[in-house]
């Protein structure tokens, strides 16, 4: 028999999350039997991504919906413990898009989202923080949709976060300017120290549009968008001509119920030529080893690095993933999932 | 002496246009002296584009603003009546961007809007019609910025319009299947019998969002977005995966007083990768010679026309102009101005 412990998605939030939208479950389940092509997979560790919030939300308004009464839905980290399935034996470690729950049994060749085998060196955390599909957001939406050319000047909002930071120090790389925008003293310190920016916004107490002026007075070439809200309304008041914005995330508005308010004046984008792209990673998925030899090159140089704001215990997991949206955490969310005991 | 009449902006209109927006003003003036390089045109016709209403706007919410006081801007047929330039001999027509008045004096070398001579062939309602920058602007905007693939769906509001009507046949050029969305059904009539769209939308006494749903079970590909408002959102409910949005005009909204409204939904834009991109023809100036070469082959072929709504009097200007958001016009609007008398 196996501990089995599971959180399950027990309500679609309306406005800020709470933990009563998770409930918890505790089983004592049989040791599963593998059809041909199974694998039964220990999931160790989870990380915590914005855009799961948008997962919780009915069908629709994603493009991706967790069912009601089923386990939630994030990056993983796991370990085959049972195999039926020749290129995953026991002991494979692979990331995964996983349930948040102890054991999966999973079909890799038929999965309709990829569950891809760890060479030996990479570590899981390195997994899903530098080397996650989070970075790789960043990384093609910054070079791919943002076009940033050398020299422009680059604005990215939720700088401190897992993906913002990366899209920081991948615009200073390729030769840009980078503002971050981050919520409170300490991240703005991270991001122009840690992060190496030329200069952070706080919009918990700065006026944005004000400091984006004085900042920019040739206008945001490029715009990293993880926010919308009032943050994209004042980066369009001071885009340049010709400026591009990647539009990845829309965190403000994630808890609002409402749909994200939108861009609020769109003479400006036809006067000033502006192109404003929506992505997602899915996208790129066939570029991802690219990007993977690209950032790490680039941390061997000493160039990127990646926080990761590892937690512990399968049971903290809603509370750390709250976190992303109390402007609590730093980097990447990662909980390790502690062992279960075996019963 | 000559008989010198103009149309001056009076004032900055809020909501709807109105006659008392223009002033009318005749003078008799002396026969200009010039000097060196400069040259007398005689303004002989004068076409009406829906953007002139933003320049009449305050600087900083278009990129082009006419100071109050000054004679309205719109495209303009003229001739040359006295030289002080060799290459715009006495005699010499040209398009430009004119000043609403019977006579300007203009500096080509050093003009800001470029002014072009005519080949004798070309005559002054086709220049102001079908090759017009207004067309240039349905040829670029569809193809450079819309980039529609054989087979896509392709969407375009004020169909029926100087630039729509361009659009719809442009895209069925290039192997699209077209909708076209226009006010009233006579519009809805021209826009598939007369430009050969597959199918058109009357926003006045339909529901754009249930239409587009029944006509486009697979999503908009393109939408060329000359409106704005609701049949923007209406659009948006239904775009395709990696959908482009080609920002031209934002009709809807130029007599509200109000910032055009804009994407409402940012998430969409997001999980379905749409692309939103807003242009201005001075963007592909350099290219307008490819664009009339195309058209002519196109005009040869048959498989290219347009309706030029030709009205006569300079005193009607105002009038004629606002007939384009009444509703009222078809193709380009054209005002021939009458010869004034000399005296």
């Amino acid at each position: 028999m196996l501990r089995h412990r599971q959180w399950l998605l027990k309500s679609r939030p309306e406005g800020a999350l709470s933990l009563g939208d998770f409930e918890f479950r505790e089983q004592h389940i049989p040791d599963p039997e593998l059809a041909p092509g199974q694998i039964l997979v220990q999931n160790l560790m989870f990380s915590c991504a914005a855009t799961m919030r948008n997962w919780m939300n009915a069908p629709g308004r994603s493009h991706r919906s967790i069912d009601l009464g089923t386990p939630m839905l994030g990056p993983g980290g796991s370990q085959v413990v049972k195999s039926n399935h020749a290129r995953f034996p026991v002991g494979t470690r692979v990331t995964l898009l996983a349930p948040w729950e102890d054991y999966s049994v999973l079909e890799p060749d038929t999965s309709p989202t990829p569950i891809t085998a760890l060479p030996s060196e990479v570590k899981l955390t390195e997994a899903l923080g530098i080397y996650s599909l989070n970075s790789c957001t960043a990384y093609f939406g910054l070079l791919e949709v943002g076009q940033p050319k050398v020299g422009e000047t680059v604005v990215v909002s939720a700088a401190a976060g897992s993906v913002g930071s990366m899209v920081v120090q991948i615009a200073k790389i390729v030769g840009c300017r980078v503002i971050g925008v981050a919520g409170g003293r300490d991240k703005c310190d991270l991001v122009v120290e840690h992060l190496g920016a030329d200069a952070a916004i706080d919009y918990k107490h700065e006026d944005v549009g004000a400091r984006l002026r004085e900042l920019c007075p040739k206008g945001v070439d490029v715009y990293f968008d993880n926010v919308g809200g009032d943050i994209l309304a004042a980066v369009m008041d001071n885009i340049a001509v010709k400026g591009r914005i990647a539009v990845c995330g829309q965190v403000a508005s994630y808890d609002s119920g409402a749909p994200a308010p939108g861009l609020r004046d769109m003479m400006r984008v036809i006067y000033r030529s502006v192109t404003v792209r929506g992505f997602v990673m899915d996208e790129f998925m066939q570029d991802v080893d690219t990007a993977r030899a690209d950032m790490k090159r680039w941390v061997a140089e000493g160039r990127l690095r990646h926080h990761e704001d590892i937690r512990t215990g399968f049971e903290n997991l809603p509370h750390a993933f709250m976190a992303l949206f109390n402007g609590e955490s730093r980097g990447t969310v990662i909980v390790e999932s502690g062992e279960p005991a075996e019963g």
